[in-house]
């Protein structure tokens, strides 16, 4: 038994901003009182994790252990856990859910506060790490979740229990992308039956916006990508209209006056899943006047901004955004989870590449092929 | 009888931009059909009929008669005419009410979509003025009102009949400022008992936020307004709180510290009341992570734009606006105007000066004196 034992593994160590993943033996220490350890199963590779180890993240902090869309078993848990008990399938959650504070009890977000803190800083909410490398020094957590690592430790808040009849290698993608995505159509934006929808940006996080607003009986959902092959994959997912603003527009004509046209004045709902500052304004300006909604989904560059005429909102569009999709993880998990056992929810579909994860530099390489939406690490390889 | 014939009447006639009103003899034509001709009785004057006449408004055109804040009786009405007949005590509506558009069927905006580029343009439905100047010239209609002038030509979707009861030297000010800010709290925002909200500027229509958000048994009201003078009105419609950003800000503090420290996060709800981008952002970013909403009101200066980071928006902040507060005038107008009558809403307490309807430039310079709320005209002298 390891249980309260520290566990030697393997990890894919970040030591420096723009530099390769050093995959290495770390200790894991166990968890403290309501902490769990997890065997990490599956993991998926996402933007964010590429964005922080570029080194443009401002907030990025090394050494750390990256990686948050995670699934394992959950090997020990410390004292007061009362939600999810070994042996648990469970996925992480970088968004947690404490159902006690301000933000978990105004029934009005997902936005957790009770771990905001220390999850930001890298560290546990005691304010230490669990991790530590061979020569000794403390390694830094991510979002809460660290999943690049064979075994992790999460707070008791960021962890929700699954169906174990549930593949493990498949439902680590609903611990961000596809969960962020479906969530923005379908509570975010509560996108309604014969509501018009415009994507921006056909990866992971559009794609599954294309699906939620699918599921909801959206009447048209254009996908708007600069790259074509996407389009194969948006239509799969329901789309109806495929635009390529670098190829599809007339002479002049922007892509705001494309939409615009297709729509009869524009949008009910669109979506920015590219992080670029143009298009979020893009999207706001093709909503239609009165009552057009554009949510942001996409993290953009450091520094940049968003930004329009306030006559834009003054006649009746709306801008807002979408954290993990307005999914409150522990409650809502298991739905989302059921749903893709039932054939609902499309979540295979989505895993392009699979690679062991001592492959992991590779699967950072992945990310900026168009012909991949995610690569799945297992991390017995 | 008058019907049928043209008028000559008195006008105050906007020639140029940056230059004052001139006050002369019109001819205003009969109403064409689905047209009403009203004798104006009292009219008030806003900040977006000094905008225009400033000329910094790209859209303004000259020659014309301004004014959209007025109220009157109803002197004769064009064919097919069905909502209104003469002798109707009537306000006049910028904000057009067709109940048969787009807009109007989609029960999501109070935008209407019927009179919208014609009055862009400054003219009636057909195309054409019912306003001619001695020379013969014609005069272009403003914001579909025109209500500087002792009778004028409406579309009949442009009017609502009100109880004659009610004192129109008063309820002109339910034509914009007053109806403004009071919708957007109980319209656009739907402002909550307990709420929290922070009203940027404390002009008519700030004034009349705080009214609309102390109806709504907000927890606190917060105005932020540069002029002192203000604090004195601010308290007498509601307000809990009052913060001059250029004197009650500790050294390097902001006004989003301030406020988001004296409301422990942010608020629920913010307005912008100004019409400055730079405040805008400020009432954005001041609102409560989560689920703060901040509604713009304001009307920028020609080519300013709104910016932020969109992480405000990812992080549940939600950017909207509100335009005539949202308020359906044919509608909604009889709800407000026996609300005031059965004093449940403040109207007489934003007069604070009167004038004969020859004094009129003297009313645009009240406007720059913090003393003045509204100054409302007499077109009868
Ligand atoms: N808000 C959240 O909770 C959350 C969670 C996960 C991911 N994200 C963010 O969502 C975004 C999308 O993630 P993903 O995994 O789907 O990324 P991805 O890179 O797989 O997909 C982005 C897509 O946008 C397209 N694109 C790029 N520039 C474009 C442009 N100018 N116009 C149109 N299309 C353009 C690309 O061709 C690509 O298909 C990223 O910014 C990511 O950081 C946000
Ligand atoms: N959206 C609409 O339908 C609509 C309708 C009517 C008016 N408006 C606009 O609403 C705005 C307010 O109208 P009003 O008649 O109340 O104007 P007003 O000039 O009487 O009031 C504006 C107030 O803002 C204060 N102010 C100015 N700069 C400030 C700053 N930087 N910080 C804090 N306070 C500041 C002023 O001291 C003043 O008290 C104007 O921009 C007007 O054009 C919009
Ligand atoms: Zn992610
Ligand atoms: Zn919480
Ligand atoms: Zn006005
Ligand atoms: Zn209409």
């Amino acid at each position: 038994m390891s249980e309260g034992k520290p566990i030697t593994c393997i990890a894919a160590v970040a030591y420096e901003a723009g530099k390769p993943l050093t995959v290495e033996e770390i200790v894991v220490d166990p968890p403290k009182a309501h902490e769990v350890r997890i065997k990490v199963e599956y993991t998926a590779v996402c933007h964010t994790d590429a964005y922080t180890l570029s080194g443009v993240d401002p907030e990025g902090a090394f050494p750390s252990i990256l990686g948050h869309e995670g699934a394992g078993v959950v090997e020990s848990v410390g004292e007061g856990v009362t939600n999810v008990k070994p042996g648990d399938h469970v996925i992480a959650l970088y968004t947690a859910e404490c159902k006690e504070c301000k933000f978990c009890k105004s029934g009005k977000t997902n936005l957790c506060g009770s771990v905001r803190a220390t999850q930001g800083k890298g560290v546990m909410p005691d304010g230490t790490s669990r991790f530590h490398n061979k020569k000794g020094e403390d390694l830094l957590h991510f979002m809460g979740c660290s999943t690049f690592s064979q075994y992790t430790v999460v707070a008791d808040v960021s962890v929700v229990a699954i169906d174990p009849k549930a593949p493990l290698d498949k439902t680590c993608l609903l611990g961000c992308g596809v969960t962020t995505g479906y969530g923005a159509a379908v509570k975010t934006a509560d996108v309604q039956k014969g509501d018009t929808v415009a994507v921006f940006g056909a990866g992971t996080v559009g794609l599954s916006v294309v699906q939620g607003a699918h599921v909801r009986g959206a009447s048209k959902i254009i996908v708007v990508d600069i790259n074509d092959e996407k389009k194969q994959w948006a239509l799969e997912f329901g789309a109806t209209d495929f635009v390529n603003p670098s190829k599809d527009l007339k002479d002049g004509e922007t892509i705001v006056e494309k939409l615009v046209e297709m729509t009869d004045g524009g949008l009910d709902f669109t979506f920015d899943c590219t992080g670029n500052t143009d298009v979020m304004r893009s999207a706001l300006e093709a909503c239609h006047k009165g009552w057009g909604q554009s949510i942001i989904i996409g993290v953009a560059a450091a520094g940049k901004e968003i930004s329009t005429r306030p006559f834009q909102l003054v006649t009746g569009r709306v801008w807002k955004g979408s954290a993990f999709g307005g999914i409150k993880g522990r409650s809502e998990m298991g739905g989302l989870v059921s749903d893709y056992m039932d054939g609902k929810l499309k979540v295979d579909e989505f895993i392009t590449h699979r690679r062991g994860f001592t492959d992991i530099n590779s699967a950072f390489e992945d990310l900026h092929h168009g012909d991949c939406l995610r690569t799945v690490l297992d991390l017995s390889k």
